[in-house]
């Protein structure tokens, strides 16, 4: 496969800063005004539109079976095809996307302006769970409650996580409107009920599951990274002080299912190989991970190196033209289980995982100030405010701010690639 | 609507002690070796396939549309239709198969021995929540814990809930796989993996969610009971060992998501219409609930009187011919909220439901031993083993013992209806 930087495409727009260069490539579903939804390609600021493409006759073989699985405006089907099929897919679009294809007039009426499309969340999921591997978020949150003992005895065995809500995950662009709910104010012993008070953001990595297992048969840990057909980004969107009063003792539950926003373009697997990289180093006198979640491959290679990015925009930045605030610059590398540890703990009981399944990281911060994945962490509950440019301050989320995340793969000789945005305003309660 | 302990089928096997009369008329989906699966109606020990009968030109008009919304091998766009659907249809199968039908010529051929028929999963669960209402049960468990104080502060105030895994909800007769996991034995400080060593059956209550909402509109409590399709029976099969250990911060995950059992039959709101109570009076000094959780008319009425028995029968006692050991007889009075109540909490925060989600009640335990919904409470997590009439001892569930969960509807003047049996048998780890 060519990653290599010097591989372009006809595709002007996609050899200059896009995050969608030929060496990406990343998978959605997409509809215009009155259309059905289909399986497109990010290029540029383009998307190829794949049912257009089969309908010139320009996939054979593997690579034709791949497109047709990706019909019926979902990419379970293809998902569940596995590495090969993504694979012979992405060669085939390398040949026909690059500098010296010979297909460039047959595939122009195929290439849509992105700005015409709308985008889907790319996969019928049939389950989503949302890990806490972000050991850095961890430590952060922990401290609010127990200053001296952060991380919980757990925490360094159990890749921790949850069921989340699947109903409620919308793809980027959403508007959020602002929950409603149950909150036990500050120095009261009976709650009230109204609109969230303390709204925040969470920055993750999505990850989509790719071929599923039977329910009783755990995946292996060395077999497990094949399982996972791509990344994108994910707001677990969370309303502090709902979480505060109904989580003990099963858990998020209202606090969080309200909505979860995720970018819609599926990098893939292959896009993301040359950014793979070795499992951080546990620190001196944390325990090796239990034999199931051992292989030295995904110790090796595992991990991934991403860096993340939230900005903030208000409405009055936007009135007043200014740039929107960077909250937060953050890399994947904060995970403490890679993202096939956390496959095979999930299946290890024998819990069945299918194609188009989702998984959240939890949420990535850094050690210091500036990488912090929620305003949670980066106000400490609400006690530093945040000041923005346009003389406001936050201490959590306004009607009208919009959260944005970006995600940047960089590595010397290969290209750089990117994730897309994923973006949701905030609106008010109703 | 007919629910008068007169009506009689001609199918003569209703007539007796079943828990199918001509007053029930649960759905479910079947399926015949070699067959696609289909919506069929149980009748005493029959199952009238409905396919067939609209096949015969025995349905027209609402009951005409509702049988064609459960094609598909899912109920879940019946489920969507709402009430009026399920009246047409539950009223001329009244005729139908009441003893003075013209049409039993007609039917006969529809009508098949229901052991010759494999159930199945009724819909396509979108999200499977479970809750925590049974609060004999959170007083139980809390007490082992806590015991002066076994419920937290919010237990009063908030219909406490998590997200479930939907992928592994499974009709009932399927095996249950020991699960594997991570567990801290006692007195150590590192946790080992293997095979759950305290494994547990959880009676509840399961919840069909019929008309949905859409993403950001809150059901008021006074219409929640009109988005409620029916009601089943559902084993929250749990590993104590495993749960234990993994669920601080975030709640229970592997220690429940390797399989929910739920018994196949759909038995309608309008079946239990007459076993509707009001909801028990709250002890005195309990709190009120809250606005968006009040409402006279779900108070007046809201509950559910439905009587519910779990067996135990292992191994040796299938052997030795001894009848199943009865260990719990319990009843839907012990929920603290209603179903309404429950559709009223999930959607406050704007969260989406959709036909074809299904709720968990939580562990229905009532207040006095014998009544007690899990083997965690009935031997205080294993210190009093339970005797049984092999000569065998029980703390938790052994590999061959099989749970079978049975309720039953009883009122003077009104014909006695049940839900059939939640069965699954565990077999060793793999």
């Amino acid at each position: 496969m060519n990653h290599s930087a010097n591989a372009r495409s006809w595709v002007e727009h996609a050899n200059g800063h896009s995050d969608f260069p030929l060496q990406n490539l990343p998978l959605g579903i997409f509809s215009r005004p009155g259309e059905a939804r289909r399986c497109g390609v990010a290029i540029g600021d383009a998307i190829l539109d794949l049912e257009a493409v089969l309908a010139a006759g320009l996939f054979d073989g593997a690579a034709k079976a791949a497109v047709e699985a990706t019909r019926g405006g979902a990419l379970n089907a293809f998902f569940a095809m596995g590495r090969n099929a993504r694979v012979a897919l992405r060669e085939r679009l390398q040949v026909l996307l690059g500098e010296h294809s010979e297909h460039q007039a047959a595939l122009k009426p195929a290439l849509l302006p992105a700005s015409d499309c709308q985008l889907h969340v790319p996969a019928q999921i049939g389950d989503y769970t949302d890990f806490y591997v972000g050991i850095e978020h961890a430590k952060n949150v922990g401290k609010l409650f127990r200053p001296d003992n952060p991380l919980l005895p757990n925490y360094k065995y159990v890749p921790i996580g949850y069921h989340g809500r699947a109903s409620t995950i919308r793809p980027s662009g959403t508007d959020v409107r602002r929950p409603k709910g149950q909150t036990l104010p500050a120095g009261h012993t009976e709650p009230s009920f109204g609109p969230c008070a303390r709204l925040d953001y969470e920055l993750e990595l999505g990850i989509w599951i790719g071929q599923g297992n039977d329910m009783g048969q755990a995946i292996p840990v060395g077999d497990a990274a094949e399982h996972v057909a791509g990344l994108c980004l994910l707001n677990d969107w969370s309303a502090r002080d709902i979480q505060a009063w109904e989580y003990q003792p099963l858990g998020p539950f209202l606090s969080k299912s309200f909505i979860t926003t995720i970018s819609p373009w599926v990098v893939t697997a292959e896009a993301l190989e040359p950014f793979r990289c070795a499992q951080p180093a546990r620190p001196e006198g944390d325990p090796q991970p239990l034999s199931y979640l051992l292989d030295k491959r995904d110790q090796a290679s595992g991990a991934f190196d991403i860096e993340l990015e939230v900005l903030l925009l208000t409405e009055r930045m936007r009135e007043q033209g200014i740039a929107p605030h960077r909250l937060t610059l953050s890399n994947t590398r904060s995970m403490y289980w890679t993202v096939a540890q956390l496959v095979a703990h999930h299946s290890v009981n024998g819990c069945q995982l299918q194609p188009g399944d989702l998984f959240g990281s939890g949420t990535l911060s850094g050690a210091t100030p500036g990488s912090f994945g929620s305003l949670l962490e980066i106000t400490e509950g609400g006690k530093l405010p945040v000041e923005l440019a346009s003389g406001e301050v936050r201490k959590f989320l306004e009607d009208g701010d919009e959260i944005i995340l970006r995600a940047r793969c960089t590595r010397d000789g290969v290209a750089s690639i990117g994730f897309g945005e994923c973006r949701g305003t905030v609106i008010a309660a109703n």
